[in-house]
């Protein structure tokens, strides 16, 4: 079964935090052993499992990647100046793979699902969910 | 098919090879084809593919990563001081999804199954196989 | 159902696009809903979903790994000298997890798969592409 998640960010970076609409696609998919496949359908951005107790690590991630890949100096930028957010949503990755178990996304406490922004703000992103029956 | 792999880690930091009981439920489960999908539950942990020669590149692993992601420097220390391990399991990223061929896991001659510890010693720490038939 | 692609790189480290050959598979499976598995077998060898409007984020990403991880300065280096491989593989990852949607891949219109070869030339290297119905 497959749902689209639409979202609207409003930051040029940023994690936005999609792990109760997930849930509520799995909870209604009725299925209740398998995998789950969460999938950022766009080039500069990507889907990443982090902690959610506070802002501190989204906004932590946001500056390491901008320290490790810093903006305006890439090849790409000739193009259309976003060459940074291609690298970060290429070694990020559009995609996470979790477990489902009795019905529910085998995520531990501290767990989150992120959609990553890296080049926006942009109007519309989605985000393909797939669950899949073991 | 589901099991749970229990690890102890005796690191803060460290990669634990855990292809042998990967590839023991894969061979308990039965299933010929498909897809295995390993996945960490923990936020300060991952599941990384790599060489094991020998303890050299899990070393190397290790030291790079302490050398991308620095200690101490996080606004997320403030809350618990583990800022770096939240920030090397979002960008090594907590699951792997390997194919099933023929009864056996994908993984060439080199590649292993290494759990990741970045915040360890822990006592009980646990990895979620699930396998998928094709 | 269970494919695998063979390639032929020319470069030390570069990217290679390999979308067309994966949805060539994907369409002569017949399967239209779940998800496909793409999955380079070889410790030096990865797969990134990244932009391919022209050579230069490719390049950019091969520059971006080449600064991160720079060569001849970790400890596998002694076994065979190619450490730095091991290491790219390992964070930029084996495998990417795409949905199939309408019996397509769901790859946005800039997203495609590539092939990131680390150390070579080789002569075959292999890509297993695992095809799941939902």
């Amino acid at each position: 079964m497959q749902r689209i998640i639409e979202i609207t960010t409003d930051k040029h970076e940023g994690l936005y935090d999609i792990t109760s609409e997930v849930k509520t696609f799995v909870s209604e998919s009725g299925i209740s052993e398998g995998i789950v496949n969460v999938y950022a359908q766009g080039a500069t951005a990507a889907i990443m499992i982090q902690e959610n107790w506070d802002e501190s690590v989204q906004t932590d991630v946001v500056n390491l990647l901008k320290k490790i890949i810093p903006r305006g100096v890439w090849l790409h930028d000739r193009q259309d100046g976003n060459g940074d957010a291609h690298l970060k949503a290429g070694i990020v990755g559009p995609s996470e793979t979790i477990p489902l178990v009795n019905g529910k996304l085998g995520l531990s406490t501290w767990q989150n699902v992120f959609f990553c922004e890296f080049d926006g703000p942009r109007q519309r992103r989605q985000v393909m969910v797939t669950v899949m029956s073991g």
